[in-house]
């Protein structure tokens, strides 16, 4: 069950929660911006639903409120950034500035960052380069949750990626775990009482459950019980590797290059601080821009009209959130009960008043 | 059925074949060092079992022999490449020399090309800037194998992406196609008249098959008949938009920026060359390279200790590969009778000797 809200609102609600804790008006400005973009591009698992979990992680001191992230190392193509355990957003939003900015002077910029937290949607970064006429890759490591091909235990995180691409009539964008779905998924499944329709994750003698409110249930236990499956699933026969080498790929631009802490050394009270990588590339390295984006547009034009199967409609990775964007601007951003109880709840102990946006 | 011979003697004799098209010695020995080491790495599919298909495509002149790669742009971060349709391989390790000396000069080198042909193992090159202590990419798209989520034909290649990292015992090397098993596999499974463990492609209904010989056939007709899965499989229920994602975004890195061929036009007698991507950063970006490397090293370790399933041994990408290059350094590689006979073949005819070799 969930109502619709007009996100100028509840954008302004999540602005004056975080001003309440208080960041500043500009770091509060652009942490609700991330948030709401994410609930805009209908990405519920990663938007307004996380305000109890950043909440927890502020209060117990995991999120630091006044941290500042440094740059530890630096040259005309790459960075390495200490967040001081800040909020995610704020670290991530710096650190793909900053790879932006190299990648106007010298082509290219990469930015391997430690010590930050949970940043929301991995594409929302990788847009900010496309926004810029770039190529931008986002990644990020995380509680572990992924169990490598023929082991019992996860050990790396659900290793988001995304790729960001400027095209017409909207920028290209793939934004994915390397597990076989995100966490919040399950949540999303569990929430609406419903059987997962896959093979997403497994219990502690690695059978594959189809249960989200008993895999919720588990991977939230401290410690984990069972977890999740790479990409390409349990075993070798349909490629399960794949997933599990990719989310090794992610771990080796995060935590790796940054030198900061392994997914499997993160929760349950453990090592504080997940690790991102930023990259965005200059078009103009290859030639011209306008034309090298028109060649994409033309081929996933292509591809949207391939004859689809029977009932069905074929989409290209940043399809459905653009057409959500278009929708929710309009109709408002859907927020389900439990969502909206915990906002309020947060709000009235911070003193931020919310009658307004309701 | 197949026999082991020494690796050296094979690939003395591979460059012999090459040298009789005729290549430059230094070329052919390239060649050869390429395709042979795809067999010391027990990635049959790639190795001299394609020996028959490179002729073909050198008679036909879609491969030209005295082509020579052309960097048509260039900054110090990054190329373009024309491979003017040489032989993929030589064309693959210029411009991976290439992005290796940019690194070694700016810290990072990227290169994408256009007009290549078939380069064998994708993880060969990527290896070679693991060897120089840097991150290594390369990529390639290919003939149209893998249907996008939801369409009824095929469109992108089964565009394989590897990333090699330098680690103790072996480098990481993680070497995959887009689709859920390369084209090379189904051969492989069709020559042993095994039927196929998983669900890794399609009838033109878009049904699973999973008898290799048919569908062995069915790929390689023209027009091809179905086509195969991207990882994560048929539909959206395990994650296939994401293999399907993946596909896109080298295709994007091969044929989009370096303005060259997509992998929808490629085959059945229509646009010739097809487009790589090759990258080479430098660990020292970050940090001390040896720790660094050594993180990465350690981490791989408590990988393969955790437990395991019962039965099962847990492999890091890259320990494959490993054992099987010391195993057949020591016992000589495996060549299967067809494969022998076409290298019997092609030698006769291009008047090449080879008694000594077996």
């Amino acid at each position: 069950m969930s109502k619709r809200y007009d996100y100028r609102g509840i954008q302004q609600w999540v602005k004056r929660i975080f001003e309440a804790y208080p960041f500043s008006e500009q770091s509060s400005t652009a942490i609700a911006q991330s948030i709401v973009a994410t609930d805009l591009f209908g990405i519920e698992s990663h938007g307004v639903q996380r305000l109890a979990m950043y909440d927890r992680k502020i209060r117990a001191g995991d999120i630091r409120v006044g941290a500042a992230a440094e740059v530890i190392r630096e040259s005309p193509v790459s960075a390495v950034i200490d967040g001081h355990e800040g909020m995610g957003q704020l670290v991530a939003i710096k650190a793909m500035e900053l790879a932006i900015k190299k990648a106007e002077q010298s082509g290219i910029g990469i930015v391997s960052v430690r010590h930050s937290n949970h940043y929301g949607m991995a594409g929302y970064y990788a847009k900010m380069a496309s926004k810029k006429k770039m190529l931008g890759i986002s990644a990020t490591n995380s509680n572990p949750f992924l169990i490598p091909t023929h082991a019992m235990r996860p050990f790396l995180g659900s290793n988001p990626i995304a790729f960001a691409m400027p095209a017409a009539p909207h920028d290209f964008l793939y934004d994915a775990a390397t597990t076989v779905v995100s966490l919040g998924k399950i949540e999303i499944y569990a929430k609406q009482k419903k059987s997962i329709p896959g093979a997403w994750a497994v219990d502690n003698k690695n059978r594959i459950s189809r249960d989200a409110r008993t895999l919720q249930r588990n991977l939230s236990h401290v410690p984990k019980i069972g977890g999740m499956l790479p990409v390409g699933g349990q075993g070798e026969d349909n490629g399960g590797y794949k997933g599990f080498g990719n989310a090794l790929l992610v771990e080796i631009l995060t935590s790796i290059l940054s030198q900061g802490n392994l997914s499997a050394d993160l929760g349950d009270g453990r090592a504080k601080g997940i690790s991102h990588f930023f990259a965005a590339i200059d078009l103009h390295l290859f030639g011209d821009a306008n034309k090298i984006t028109d060649a994409l547009s033309q081929m996933l034009e292509r591809i949207r009209r391939l004859p689809p199967e029977p009932g069905k409609k074929i989409y290209i990775h940043g399809d459905k959130e653009a057409d959500a964007l278009e929708e929710r601007v309009k109709n408002g951003i859907p927020i389900d009960l439990k969502t909206l109880n915990e906002m309020t709840a947060l709000s009235d102990r911070l003193q931020v008043p919310y009658q307004q946006y309701l």
